[in-house]
């Protein structure tokens, strides 16, 4: 028998999952058929959960191994069940999509937080909030959530369009990854679901149809795991 | 015996290979151990040469078979010749490069352009320039090229920037492709062999290491195919 796995998640207030790089793990496991236990964390929980050890989720226990770093996990779950369909079909792809990971980091995850950072403010717990703010702010230097974000609807355009080498991939292929969805999917998948937990500004463009069919295609993978009554509208 | 392949290629005034996607497939047959022959072509022989059927190249000719687009062309080789060295190792990793390509397109091709263009035209044959600069003048809505890359040096900061993705990879990797290159090297390292071949203002830092121990190994693949006493230097 195999262990259990174990996920620690970060939660909003509302129970939805609420980082990215949990949402690649989830749909990770779901890759591979793995079933596994979530453990619901808010944000000033995660370092009294693991005494220190790791200060981000998501975090996998599975027998004696406990560990972080999304990246890291995904690489686990492939060796640890090379019975089961693999993350990486072979080592140019992982390496191709790990070098995919710092582009979409730059430019889809930080404009997004850029857009966001104060509506997960506002998605946390309450207890979490001030955490969430003091240690935000002080990333910007002080700045504040609300300044931050202040000009964010007239930054959508450039957002949007930063989209198009998405675009044009999903005008050829039904996912990132091809004929059937990869790693690259799960990244991007999890930074609109990231979007969905959290947002109050509906990030696309109504007549933007590439996106919208691939989203739909990729929230109903394994059973719609990405689906659930608390989604926040992508589209305008 | 196999059919001799003809790759035909853009070539400078002084015969250097001009073109990025040509590069792509210089490395791409060297990866796989295929000899071929080239045929140099300036801008205004492309259309002569193929009687309009093709207006870019590289373009190859095997056999039967002539074909253009970087892109097919490696997939043609990758199922012509499956006993050689794989371009693609699985599927996914097709996907995934050409989704990156897209990344690559708008982030580094497009810069780099701005960046060169008058250098393009004047390392062009003498008898191709005119064509070059009306065709692109074209694109521009009428800016001449001398305009258009008129205040290159202030985007040098910028376009270094965004080659942070690269250099986060390569601190980790040897290749973009991993312990081994694959197609994201051959593209990048196209990029850089275009601007080797034409450049008038050096394109990367001094101190930038990482960028140049990768280059250095990248120039040397494949018996230094990449390497001659025509390149012009890329580092300040």
């Amino acid at each position: 028998m195999e262990d259990r796995i174990r996920l620690y998640e970060l939660v909003t207030q509302n129970g939805r999952s609420a980082s990215p790089y949990v949402w690649r793990i989830r749909y990770s496991l779901a890759h591979k058929g793995l079933p596994y236990e979530s453990v619901p964390l808010g944000f000033t929980d995660i370092a009294k959960e693991f005494g220190g050890r790791f200060k981000t989720v998501p975090v996998i226990e599975h027998g004696a191994t406990m560990m972080a770093e999304s990246w890291d996990i995904a690489e686990y779950l492939d060796s640890t069940f090379p019975e089961r369909p693999p993350l990486f079909g072979s080592a140019g792809e992982r390496a191709t999509l790990r070098l995919l990971e710092n582009w979409i980091g730059i430019e889809i995850l930080r404009p997004l937080f850029r857009l966001y950072a104060l509506d997960i403010h506002n998605s946390a717990r309450p207890e979490d909030r001030a955490y969430f703010r003091s240690s935000r702010e002080g990333w910007l230097k002080g700045m504040t959530l609300e300044a931050f974000t202040a000009d964010r609807t007239a930054r959508l355009p450039q957002f949007r369009e930063g989209l198009l080498p998405l675009r044009t991939h999903l005008a050829r292929f039904a996912f990132l990854g091809g004929s059937t969805p990869n790693y690259a999917d799960y990244m991007v998948l999890g930074l609109f679901q990231w979007v969905a937990t959290v947002s109050t500004l509906p990030l696309l463009a109504r007549d933007d149809d590439v996106l919208r069919s691939w989203l739909d295609r990729g929230f109903d993978l394994y059973d719609g795991i990405g689906r659930d009554s608390k989604m926040q509208p992508l589209f305008e």
